[in-house]
């Protein structure tokens, strides 16, 4: 099998790029990644060379070139199907589906207003213009998804699976802009996440890339 | 097989309602439809006791209850296989998922400041905010897939896929906001879509909602 290139942005504030490199460093699927620094004028003329949208993230493999967090996953769900990316049972995959697709295109008032900054915690934060009714939604949707499905494991849906790295961005930011008031089991959720392997290395790397230990 | 019930809005003005409905309208799949009237007080009442996410489209189906325009599309992809509603070479595949899930989460300034209205013809229109460069991009993505993988059919995959029902509201927006430049190839996919039988059957459902013929 060709090698998997990841194409990201910055470590600290690339939401979306989060979601592929995590769902894979977790699942273990090897690859090797580039980082762009999305800031530098010179960035502009790179993404539109490199990725078919002019957008991070994106991922090469062979011939295919696929753009955008959620269709990467599903492409990574048809090439590794013993890797399980989604639920196995039909009812618990339709929900992470629908789960993942509205974050996908939701939650615009938590993802503008409270930018995702993977080294800082506590920050002062608002929760106007839209914030307090995404976070609402949020906890409901977790809340939902542990009591319903969440037995065997600690994951959204027990195992892990692709609905856990999309909400990846949502955790960080629910613990870069805290105290937020959560249900007990969408708590133990965040903090289950914030504190896996993988996400400090993703913390390490933007502390890295930023120039601060 | 249970029955299927898709919940939509109303059908002059619900985008994301007429993509799981043209989708299987168009590939056969048998199902009954409920209109909710979106404009309605008593609507939101009956919106959050009914659907997951309080919005529509959603779709029943024995116990799933499935909610957003994408996750039904792979729902249905996963339990008619035999429809093939994603290409199966595995580069087509990817290369729909993508554009599918770009506008899934894209494309807001053509969305918000052209707001289908599927029983309208030739409106008066800005291309300000945004709008041309969304035009654009949707202009480079239908060439794109015409000219790499529109070989079997008419459709952006050549044959009918999950991503001309992703665009059917797009193809919906160009042809009541116009005339818009597009290339040859883009045009023409518009034109078809338009053309195509069950268009009309939403379209005529529309004019009946609001009492025109």
């Amino acid at each position: 099998m060709p090698e998997i290139k990841l194409t990201i942005g910055d470590k600290n504030l690339s939401s979306w790029s989060l979601r592929p490199w995590f769902l894979m460093k977790y699942a273990g699927i090897p690859f090797t990644e580039e980082n762009i620094k999305l800031d530098r004028p010179e960035s502009r003329a790179e993404l539109n060379k490199k990725s078919p949208s002019g957008l991070v993230p994106f991922l090469q493999h062979g011939e295919a070139a696929v753009w955008d967090s959620l269709a990467i996953s599903e492409y990574l769900n048809d090439q590794f199907p013993e890797k399980n990316l989604w639920p196995e049972a039909a009812l618990a995959r339709a929900t992470a589906r629908a789960v993942s697709a509205e974050m996908h295109s939701g939650f615009s008032a938590l993802r503008t207003v409270w930018p995702m900054q993977v080294t800082h915690r506590d920050l002062k934060h608002v929760t106007s213009g839209g914030v307090q009714r995404d976070i609402d939604r949020i906890n409901t949707l977790w809340t939902m998804c542990r009591r319903d499905y969440g037995k065997g494991g600690d994951f959204l849906f027990g195992q892990f699976s692709i609905a856990d790295a999309m909400y990846a961005p949502v955790v960080s930011r629910l613990t870069t802009y805290g105290p937020v008031a959560l249900s007990a089991e969408a708590s133990a959720y965040r903090d289950m996440i914030i504190d896996l392997p993988v996400m400090k290395e993703w913390e390490d790397g933007a502390r890295a890339e930023i120039g601060i230990s």
